[in-house]
C-alpha cells in the first residue's frame, strides 16, 4: 500500500474547480445525484462499483429510490487524497 | 396504487420475531449487514435491487466497503407496512 498524504487546502480547492457538483462536507468529497428512476440510479451505482473495485478505492454512499449521495475520503490517509479526486472524476463521467 | 396501512404495534412485534437481525429504528425496519468484501456487499445489494424493483418497493440503504445498512419504510403509508416486512424477508434470504 502506498502512503498517500491528504491534499493541502490549495490542492483541494484547485481540484474542486474541475469537479462539477462536488463540495467538501464533513471533511469528505461530497456529491448528491438524482436520476429518473431507481433503475437508473442503481445502474449508475453498479458502474461506479466496478470502477471503485478496480481502483481498490470505495465510496461511502447512500441511495433511496432515484437519489444517490456519495462521500469520498481516504481512511488510511485520514483525509481527502488524489484517490478521492480520481474517483470523483470517474463518478462524474459515469453520471453524464 | 393500493393504500396500505402501517402495521399496528402488535403486528410489527409479531413480524419482528421472524425477522432475524432486524429492529425498528427511527420508525423504520433497520438492519446492518457485514460481508467479507466490497464485492460480496455489492453483489448482495445487486440482488436486493432486482427484488426491490420487481416488487416496486425500494430500500433506503448505505454502503461503505463491506458493510450495508438498510432502512425500510413505506412513505405512502407513513410507516412500516407488510411491503417492508416482505422486503426484509427477502433481504434475509439473500443475505444467507
Amino acid at each position: 500500500m502506498s502512503t498517500l498524504a491528504p491534499l493541502s487546502k490549495e490542492e483541494l480547492n484547485s481540484a474542486l474547480t474541475q469537479l462539477s457538483g462536488w463540495s467538501v462536507k464533513n471533511g469528505k468529497l461530497h456529491r448528491q445525484l438524482q436520476f429518473a428512476s431507481f433503475v437508473e440510479a442503481f445502474g449508475f451505482m453498479s458502474s461506479v462499483a466496478l470502477v471503485a473495485e478496480a481502483a481498490g478505492h470505495h465510496p461511502e454512499w447512500f441511495n433511496v429510490y432515484n437519489r444517490v449521495t456519495i462521500d469520498l475520503t481516504t481512511h488510511d490517509a485520514g483525509g481527502i487524497t488524489t484517490k478521492d479526486v480520481e474517483l470523483a472524476r470517474r463518478v462524474n463521467t459515469l453520471a453524464k
